[in-house]
């Protein structure tokens, strides 16, 4: 089958990863969405849990227009100790895939060394649209909530993600 | 929402295992099937990996009648080294669910001292529907296709699962 | 300071256990008692954890004639993946001391290797005090309470223990 | 029992933390002293082992006017790789309490998830009983033995821990 | 460069490894003896530290007539906890090779379905030459020297591996 | 036998490193050469895996004059997630030695906190043989072929180990 793959944190999930997801979806008859460092939540670059952004995942596709879910897995895959094991990993965590979808110049690195072969999603708006400024937003109360989707507004809503992040980044300045 | 949870290992997924998904779907509006022990393969209780796993469920799943795989999720679940937190561990992995499809007693058991709701799906031809005797009838080239879909039939020929099976079985042997 | 150390798992704590730890205190100032595998639980090995076994051992202690609870320390130890490494470990987690209390052949080997100072304390009714056969009774329904301390059993009621012991034991026989 | 749980990394044990435990033991029967990053020593923010810490909270309350050591557990905890399992695996190794005293927001935000009451201990001589200052003042010779327990010191010196502080302070310089 | 891998455990190092080796000098130039499960040691089915094995094999190479040292390396490497996982793993730790030399179908199995070419040496008295066969011989007094080099046999005298062996076999028949 | 052990992360293998070898084989027998974070590639501090280096280092050995490969072992050592165990675990994995070659103060520290005998090599050419500069110089495109060795540089481009450390560098200035 012509499966592909597409990587990412989605701390949180936002307007980004759909378009990208969008993007992989034209070309392929299967996408698997692979959560990445599952295993790791309440920290600065990574406060919501793989359960929590399956949900955002989730929800947001069960409603996109042009998204049939029913060719989607979500799957979350933990990060290695050992960074050369990562994606032999991923290969025992998933179905079989023929190309994988990332913009991280570190991520295609290891695909490219293993002869996968990788594309790069057109990045859409940029300049506001990338997690690490989404959490600074929501951490200083600014507007963050158009650059998202509705249902991920609703999960961090519903597990009090604001306040969680503004805890995080509290203790980082008292350490720092 | 009115979710679920069954767990398995499904080492490998058949018959018993699709009668208690269809269960388990007739009280619930959303259910998680989670792949336990998802980081193990190649050895005699686990010979495939979870993304085998996961292909064997899906696979199976997309073309059974009244099953409806957009309110399904399959998410693979790694154990624990410490028993007492693989719960813990699997409501950081899935969205939160209110109750929980297993016959395992033990599993059953860190469920009840948690407070949560579970239910024992009813065993189907256990006489023959368990993963373990499977296993076994794949190893000593009896009979088996008939007790999974064919969708699992397909996944194991397609990795040469029964090859895997008898050296996994070979090598016990020699080590006895 | 003339601080002794012995070692258990106290799966559960029992009268033979007690004995041992005044023997080792007639001739020391300080007892560091280390609770092993500390990590583990619901297991038929062990079946409590180490807050459980730690709730055991103190409540033991603080009502024994004859001890100062003040000249002691409980201290869980987790087992190592590496056996080698198991006994530095250990001297990372507690306080120097100067010899242990040990009756376990293998736990000696890794200290006389070392050059600790290994003191085997007198067997206290070896036929019946030793914990797999006290588990067995509790599985079992036999007669197990006059074995143990009022406090150790006050400790498995609280925590529905003897389900958890039975459960555990049913989850056996269904694999084996 | 009216059982509470008070958490530090102890690093040294300092006049702060024997105020903050004194504070404890006002409302509570026992008090569960957790040594957190118990595996961590030897590093800029870690230098002590937790059987060094250990030691030192032991012999400042052994001491200590109007503390009864009895009503006390000094239990190390390790950290766990995935912290959303921190305080679960807490609960694996440590007796029932009924509340946590803690200043740090991080530790609080989770014992709030989970809904146990947190008590905030008043801050004593904030500015200058901190741990993170005491070791600066260590490594830079400068006063530091009027802000610990006699105690403290003792172990301290006992362990050549001053020279200890000064070589990893060293090796980040290098770094650096 | 043509180089060549072999696996063992070498629990310990006998001489049907040694002729193991020299059968595959044979048709490579440059050796890998890969020490598997390098992390264990003090148990029943791995007596022996990485650092003395290799020391067994090390000194055991070097006095061999028609063994050039100068074409071998000696590297540690241990289990992984996913078996997946392993020939990766080792892959990121040693040198690149063309084929691997091994007896074990299991062993075998992993290197098949990654494409890699594996050579069977032939087995030299196997009835005699196997290491299970060689540590039961220890623990029970029977005659094993014979079945060694002698740098192998020096090197268990003087870590006192006799002893070691007959404790480490005393503990499993108190837990059997 | 008179063993020395050299410590060193080879990241990569350089004429500074060359020098110290040397040195070490004046007062020696027989030498550990020990590749320290074993387990890591694939990042700033550590781009090369350990079958890499060790590539590296046997190649540049073989045709250094003056020294006799057949003294000298290469050995790779994973960190240990507990600092404290390091030693302990290096010492399970290498044969027995009697001094430590290194410059780095800490590791230094942890030796002379066991009593071993520790050995500082005349460091040669310090301001330009130092690893951390070579790997900004590859990934600045500055000149660095003459400060390791030609087997280094062979290796390293061998496989692509330029374009790595750019792709690596890459990813940390975005994540700045």
């Amino acid at each position: 089958m012509n499966r592909g793959l597409i990587i990412g944190r989605f701390q949180p999930f936002h307007l980004g990863h759909l378009a990208a997801i969008k993007f992989a979806l034209r070309s392929i008859e299967e996408l698997i969405i692979a959560i990445g460092s599952a295993e790791k939540s309440h920290e600065i670059r990574n406060p919501f849990t793989a359960g929590e952004r399956i949900e955002m995942v989730k929800n947001s596709l069960d409603v996109s227009k042009g998204i049939d879910v029913r060719k989607i897995l979500i799957i979350p895959v933990p990060d290695t100790n050992v960074h050369y094991l990562w994606t032999y990993q991923l290969d025992a965590m998933v179905p079989k895939y023929k190309m994988v979808f990332t913009n991280d110049p570190f991520t295609s690195m290891f695909f490219r060394e293993k002869g996968t072969n990788v594309i790069e999603p057109p990045l859409h708006r940029r300049e506001v649209l990338f997690a690490t400024g989404i959490r600074s937003r929501i951490a200083e109360n600014r507007e963050w909530k158009a650059l998202v989707t509705p249902q991920t507004v609703e999960v961090i809503e519903d597990i009090h993600g604001i306040l969680r992040i503004k805890a995080i980044h509290a203790r980082s300045t008292v350490h720092a």
